[in-house]
């Protein structure tokens, strides 16, 4: 995984992911070489990297020309610009126009999840992924309804994570935030 | 529990304990209205002034000039200065001139909690508690190695908290970072 | 705090809930001698003990007649039988026959949270407190969702407590399911 | 990564380390096709097969003859059998006839953490990563102290994973117990 501090930031947006989740998202999201990856809410784009280094191809999605410029500056210093395609746009109106994918990344939602879900769920190939991390207790509720309206199975992972910092005086746990990644997988 | 907003603060000196841990540590004190408690490494005065308010005496200890001066601001916003004895001094050696107590709170060792609880021990009373809180790894080790040492049953529990932030698109867990709080009861 | 061992229990009901949680609860729900608490959803009684214990009166309610039986059984191993008046009924109508109170706890509400919630805050007094403690993320979301329909502030805590097994070869620690205490108070 | 379920499973030998944890150990690991792993303390052999899938040749060794046994049946059901040397001896010992290695991973160290990870040291290649998984509080304390001890510098990562247990009535997150991945890199 990239460290954390090897991302370029903007006090405005969010992210980037931090390192276990990236490791995580990737982890369940069982992307291969050959895959098309749909990334909402890009923030900082890191996700978006990993998936670039990883996937044939990503269409990385965020509403806000600050998101889009960082997670540009990112995918240029991790050299992965070539497999990206940028959308600034809002969801799911941005889905519209991206071809079928296998993998749909959704990461943040501005309070349209369902919808996206909706019209993500049309474009998800067979044996595709659909994945949601939350920071909001709201959103676990809302992702779990919406998968189980579609016959899906989520796969539910809270995950907390305490780094040590490293001191004279000894190792000192210092906590993330706790985030849930949720996925499913759509039948073949 | 008093809310963490009411005490005074100084950036230099940690605390005060969160209100979630306070209330933990008072329960697992069993404290009563007649204990004497002993306080080592008050810092802010957080579990000082908790203690003040439950037990019929604490001695309060920390070396620092600093967290003296801001626990004897908040014993006295608290209202409960005239149960407290302040004592600016290094740990085990505050120890050598309090009389016996029921309990022994040990947030702050400086690296000498063996000596710390090997003193203590003398002067707690059958059936008192020592208590420590750690936010360090090594020591949580220590401390657990210790009590056996003395033939104490470690009473061990992480604890890890995350508090709701309420916004305008959802509530965000924001986490506090983990605490683990070491307990033993002196044997009758 | 009673230790959990110290319960009588049936492996059909759920319960008691866990000593450092019933702590935290009782610190939330600022419970004082003239108290009248009204707990949902009692289960194997253990908050039932606890607010007993510290309150003038409490009305437990469960809808399950074995619940009904193993609360019984630790009210009176317990000695707090004479302060706690049992209600085998579903809620919210069992709280149509209770008079005012000033703590409203729902441990279980069967789908019904949004309406105990209604009814509850009807018979709560001014400055009583609300608590639900839920390990579904779906009673969280309703939690929360509810309190801020009747602009009240909730008080959100995730918790996640591990408690640690000293073997021969060290200290394991062991993870009780994470819970989360949403609490508000009716502004007087 | 590989399901739980698809490990078989033996009751007295720990594992197979939990899904997530694998995931992570990987990422951490950074393992590469062209890597020789040592894997010390294979309990079922969960972290031997991911390592197995990933690089060129995995050492795994248990002093337990069960642990051997139920690691060879699952290297054979996940088709990894002919990239992995099993070895059943006690560590340090079991490193005296392994060539140089590019990983270092230790699941349990029956108390010899010190002595394996300073043999294992020689033996590890510049640029190497050493790895140990721990759930003893007292394992975690001593990993740091030892990589301090040899000059490097301890990435020292708490996880607390909860997994949604989807019910009729909503999702109940149950916990797996904490679990600590200390890892560091040999300087080149």
């Amino acid at each position: 995984m990239i460290p954390d501090e090897k991302f370029i930031k903007n006090p405005n947006i969010p992210g980037p992911t931090k390192e276990e989740i990236r490791c995580l998202v990737m982890c369940k999201s069982q992307v291969r070489p050959d895959d098309i990856v749909v990334d909402i809410g890009s923030g900082t784009g890191g996700l978006t990297v990993e998936f670039a280094k990883r996937a044939k191809m990503v269409y990385t999605v965020d509403k806000n020309p600050e998101a889009i410029e960082i997670t540009k500056s990112n995918l240029e210093i991790h050299e992965v610009k070539n497999k990206v395609q940028i959308i600034q746009d809002t969801a799911p109106e941005a889905l519209f126009d991206i071809p079928n994918f296998d993998i749909l990344m959704i990461g943040g939602s501005s309070g349209e999840l369902p919808s996206i879900i909706k019209e993500g769920y049309k474009k998800l190939k067979d044996g595709g992924r659909i994945l949601i991390t939350s920071i909001l207790i709201e959103t676990r509720a809302e992702a779990v309804k919406t998968l189980l309206s579609f016959g899906l199975t989520p796969d539910v992972v809270d995950v907390s994570i305490s780094k040590g910092r490293i001191m004279e005086r000894g190792t000192m746990m210092i906590a993330n935030n706790p985030i849930t990644i949720i996925s499913a997988t759509k039948l073949k």
